[in-house]
């Protein structure tokens, strides 16, 4: 069984009130040394057999079309989990 | 500024609803190809300066105490953006 890595952020622009509040969770621990934080998604997709180009195009497509919302997300990468 | 990745996923043996629902959403698609989805985060910690092992063991202890949960999820990775 194959396994494909799907990484989503929100974009650069795109305020991210969930990472803002986990900074400030930091800071409040002492955890000083972080500038900025910001949360985005991990999928990670199981394939029967192997991972080859048609299950990576399938999966580029849900990573647009389901996993990300194209208007706040970035799809950051997508990529053969056992090929790292 | 340097850039500090967290790679966070549910473990193995926990149920993941969201997950589920996003496999059954593919599915809807005609995207059939995947056995099973699970649904992690991934936090991106901007350092000032360029990261360090001090700046790493901090987001070491951040994700273990802040962003994950260790009762229900495992800390996959924690990794300088800009060393892959």
């Amino acid at each position: 069984m194959g396994r494909i890595v799907v990484e989503i952020m929100p974009k650069p622009e795109i305020l991210d009130p969930q990472g803002k509040a986990v900074g400030g969770a930091l800071r409040h621990l002492g955890l000083t040394g972080f500038a900025d934080v910001r949360q985005g998604k991990r999928f990670v997709l199981t394939v029967d057999g192997e991972v080859g180009e048609t299950s990576l195009a399938d999966a580029r497509r849900a990573a647009e079309t389901v996993l990300s919302n194209p208007i706040i997300e970035d799809v950051v990468a997508v990529y053969d989990a056992d090929a790292r």
